[in-house]
């Protein structure tokens, strides 16, 4: 049985943490509006069906569950597919770790987007330059700083000690981060090696290598989280 | 065995969200730091225990388990105290309606630091009366009007057709954007009859209504994350 997986096409945006773990796995799956369009999925956040009620996508159904929130999912996925520690405190640790990405992936947004998800970004451009310096000089450092020094407590390779979800969305991060802010990531470089030991070796997976070079992996644009608008890059 | 609940002193904050899970299920914790002050809290985030690092608080420790981010730690109370249904289906579906919370949460906080956290109000008053704009006219009706269909979907009581850790966090949301948006809400309020409902039963709850009448419960002030600016209410 697929899972069916449902996030808007043309664009990687949130569904891409998902899909990073689908085919990790080598799990089957359909990306619905890929296949069908987007109004494939609008009858479910319209709530014509029981059950769930997706605030918005991503979503994943598997069987009947129906599940939103990437980490929610992610968390669902781990076990099914040997991708979280068994142990509950290493299990609750992942999702800490994941949904401390969510934050992360919600500041990025924020940095194109600082006044209304409604309005253009040539609508709020002034207030995303001073958003986005921020975000390069103090959010960044923060937060790939604290992911440093979770990879280092875990042993140097993984945050985990041993391959999780977590290092897929890790790895997602760095591209996106690199796309999106190219200056201020060369700069903090040399200060997350072990990040990008990370990356270099999620990467590297043969499920994960294959889908980044298909085309299914969809190139970074300036419809998604991650957006390269240079002067935002200082 | 009491919990031990770390969050800053002064305010409500996220830590609230954790404070009402703990007092309705009448389960003894221990508030670390407005017992010993901010300090005791700071080791911690500095890494100097082994295991679970926190990126912020609050984190809770049950035993050795240090557990970070809200909605994982109402997760992990949630069946422990029962407070959420025992069907798989109905614990995903409760951590993506928390997770959702969070989402609005930390819109909640951009309103009035929409370009930097470390930056003071002052410093950034222009951009938060254009994003609060926004969040008055299209987020509180959006995110409202979702969990207002949620509860209805359940029944009309209950988002999950019985008392869960959501509620509480329903309860919270309404209380806090009543506090920091009173006219916007006023003028939404006939629109939410069911969330209202729902949030005088949680304020009825016996050890609800008895730890919103003590102490514990810090008045909403301008250091949290839901601050009355009038300027930002319309």
């Amino acid at each position: 049985m697929s899972y069916e997986l449902y996030y808007w096409t043309g664009l990687q945006g949130r569904g891409e943490f998902v899909r990073l773990c689908l085919e990790d796995a080598g799990a089957p799956y359909i990306d619905v509006a890929r296949e069908k369009g987007d109004d494939a999925m609008m009858s479910w956040l319209n709530g014509d069906h029981e059950g769930a009620l997706p605030f918005a996508p991503p979503f994943l159904k598997s069987g009947r569950l129906v599940i939103a929130q990437v980490a929610n999912i992610l968390q669902y996925l781990g076990p099914r597919h040997d991708l979280v520690p068994a142990s509950e405190s290493k299990r609750l640790y992942a999702h800490q770790l994941e949904l401390t990405i969510t934050d992360l992936v919600a500041e990025v947004h924020d940095t194109h987007h600082p006044v209304a998800t409604g309005l253009y970004y040539e609508d709020q451009k002034a207030e995303a330059k001073r958003r986005a310096k921020d975000f390069r000089e103090n959010r960044i450092p923060k937060f790939l700083g604290y992911f440093e020094t979770v990879v280092e407590r875990g042993g140097g390779n993984y945050p985990l000690r041993e391959h999780s979800y977590v290092d897929l969305s890790l790895f997602q991060i760095l591209a996106g981060l690199d796309y999106a802010f190219p200056k201020a990531m060369k700069k903090l470089s040399p200060e997350i090696p072990l990040l990008r030991g990370l990356a270099k070796r999620v990467a590297a997976r043969p499920n994960v290598a294959a889908y980044l070079a298909s085309e299914r992996r969809v190139p970074f644009n300036e419809t998604g989280i991650f957006r390269h608008y240079p002067e935002l890059d200082g």
